[in-house]
């Protein structure tokens, strides 16, 4: 490897209200992905803004997941940084649309911390 | 404004060990950098690694500010994500400089959901 971590970026657009409005269905999003890609969630930190919109960070053992969601722009920004790569980017890819509706996905990977 | 997320990232290169290794030195680090930025802490939560390095996120108010550590090589991934774009970035660099050493920081600014 020549870096140290994996910083994956997804910029939402196009989400469901309902989807990313309240804690609850974007923890069940967040919980999924680390799920799939077996990370370990080891705490979370989470708030509801009002009128709408949800913040949120796990911290994982291999280091975080965050989503921030702007409800009245149907968008969601969703950074997963990690010390290891994940080989599941289409399944992840496919539990964002489950979740979140017929959106349209910007992606890129930064690389982070490069030896 | 034409987007809706400022994602502030610093790569930083040639840190002090000991300034990086534990959770205490990194959480001064985090704390100053969101009071300089007069932004507002909602929740945190670390992780002490063995033998060496900490993971860390704090819940912003206006985001997240997350911070991974590889005290082995000398390295930390700092990232605050705001819905508010920053005036102080020459004020975190000198913050960062005070606390980690003599370092080679590479820094980009990632737009978050265009508009």
């Amino acid at each position: 490897m020549t870096h140290l971590g994996f910083h994956y970026i997804w910029d939402i657009y196009n989400c469901n209200y309902t989807a990313i409005d309240k804690i609850a269905p974007v923890a069940s999003l967040m919980t999924e992905i680390v799920q799939t890609s077996q990370l370990t969630k080891l705490g979370e930190s989470f708030n509801q803004f009002a009128p709408h919109g949800v913040t949120g960070v796990y911290l994982l053992e291999e280091s975080h997941l965050s989503a921030h969601s702007w409800p009245e722009n149907n968008y969601i920004a969703i950074d997963l940084f990690s010390c290891v790569p994940l080989n599941n980017l289409a399944e992840i890819g496919k539990l964002l649309s489950l979740h979140l509706g017929d959106v349209r996905i910007d992606y890129k990977m930064v690389e982070r911390g490069k030896l």
